[in-house]
């Protein structure tokens, strides 16, 4: 088969590094680019730390910086409790290896990288989609363009959560919910990797440093970049391992059959007490629904097979595919 | 034990019969009395229909009218396509048997019955909660004074499920979405159950022909009263049977042991596309909520023990409890 041209969107992020190097490594994925966008952190640091990662992983890729904030609101705390404060779980950074930076915004890198190969980008999203939603009001017609946009965000209740920073939202598209009601709307396909799959999917802390001590420089660093994290998950949620989101999307991408899907339009709360939410209209639903059932489809995943997600990170990692 | 001294507001509704057959029969529960509201259909046809199901099922029980509309807004169209015509399915309805109509507004027998029995009534409400937040509005102090109030509505969306009248609202809630908001902020002790367990609990064509072949005079009026409804589920879920909403109400009061719950606030959108969605912040969710943090907490049903719930129902009414 033919390589994922990817575009890795990101807010990086202790779980944006573990996706980078999922992609950096494994052999069926082509990075184009990586485009920052606020989120975990501002945009100068998760700038920053996606130069330092291209530069250190995926060395000639190129990084273009995207927004500081949400279409309409201002932009969000830094999640410096959850990613610490320099992003990457305050590990050192060295400078000298870093990435170019591309002098285009981001959203205007992603058309321009759209346009040049028509029919064959994949857009991996896993911050507030900020950026894609800049992208198709600069060029709709890039939706028509794309192979397909994967979304790490949201959440859909499948064990009762709706939510892991209010009780209706997750973080990613609670960072802005404008954006992620327009990339969800827009004509391309798009699937949606939440919190449904993400949360039940987690590597154990000894999964991770079985990946410290047979990963290589990749897996050491994986293990270096969680330490933070992995604190905040057994502080947070009395969790022995961490929850695994960004590169949940990334799995989706090479091995969409380890997911359980739904088909249809899924719309995002854009005010009140449910800020953020997404709701899906499920194709089968036989109520008619116009909020929803004028927009395009999207697929939600709803379950995961967690031992092949797993395995197929730690065979990235080792080398072992 | 003491018997569970019950009001049952409802809107009958084939469900709604099938669940006052149900607490009749079961010799823990004492009805005070049925209050009706709109809903399943107008208020003049379920308040007929009540006051046929307690002449026939609980002779001597009083029936109170309630609720013509949800307190802010316009009544709903009756769901004719689900219940029949006449809300029973389109069955015969005999005249000459009904139950005394009670002279008070619901909300008013609400409050003379709970204050004339402190701490011993259970409201089990099953249709839009308009009259209980009339009784609230009416005596806040019935709050206090109520042993518990057991709701048939909602969804967490446990099986990717938020609503069956729209894509995120359950048909109770919506009908007055207002008022349920009102009365899952009350300092009552509420238990909710919605699709996430009603629509895992199936009586398949087979069980209702059971039923009615070993139920007597109950269990050919459930066989009777449910073939319009079995129809619908056929036609509108494939269904060979029915879900269990209502029924499923009474069960909790009954056997709550059957039911996997989970404890926090739950606050009903009352604007916006998702209009009468039923979202509950976890207890252990370690994020502020403000909008759920002041009020107390509800008790939601998130799974069921779906062979108990059904063998339950069954002996009641076959007596061999």
């Amino acid at each position: 088969m033919s390589k994922h041209r990817v575009i890795y969107d990101t807010d990086p992020g202790v779980d944006d590094a573990m996706a980078l190097v999922f992609q950096a490594l494994h052999p069926d994925i082509e990075l184009l680019g990586l485009t920052s966008v606020f989120g975990n952190a501002t945009i100068e640091t998760t700038t920053r730390n996606a130069r330092f990662l291209a530069g250190r992983f995926a060395p000639g890729v190129p990084v273009a910086q995207g927004a500081a904030a949400p279409l309409k609101r201002s932009a969000p705390e830094p999640l410096a409790w959850i990613h610490g404060d320099n992003g990457l779980g305050n590990i050192a950074i060295e400078a000298g290896l870093e990435a170019a930076l591309d002098a285009r915004p981001a959203h205007r890198f992603i058309v321009d990288t759209v346009r040049a190969h028509p029919g064959e980008v994949t857009l991996i999203a896993v911050g507030p989609l900020t950026n894609l939603a800049l992208a198709l009001a600069d060029d709709p017609q890039i939706a028509s363009l794309v192979r397909q946009v994967v979304i790490m965000g949201g959440a859909f209740g499948t064990d009762g959560v709706l939510g892991n920073v209010t009780p209706a939202a997750e973080a990613n598209i609670l960072g802005d919910p404008d954006a992620a009601d327009i990339v969800f709307g827009a004509a391309w396909p798009v699937a949606i990797v939440g919190l449904d799959v993400t949360q039940r999917t987690v590597m154990s802390h000894d999964y991770l440093a079985s990946l410290r001590d047979r990963g290589g420089a990749a897996g050491r660093f994986v293990w270096d970049v969680s330490r933070h994290y992995e604190a905040f998950h057994e502080q947070s949620a009395q969790l022995k391992g961490i929850y695994v989101h960004d590169s949940s999307a990334v799995a989706y991408v090479l091995a969409p059959h380890l997911y359980t899907t739904r088909r249809g339009p899924v719309r995002v709360l854009t005010d009140g007490i449910a800020v953020g939410q997404t709701i899906q209209k499920p194709s089968a639903m036989p109520v008619p629904a116009p909020d929803w059932d004028t927009r395009p489809g999207s697929t939600v995943c709803l379950d995961v097979d967690v031992p092949g997600m797993l395995a197929l990170y730690e065979q990235t990692l080792c080398g072992t595919l």
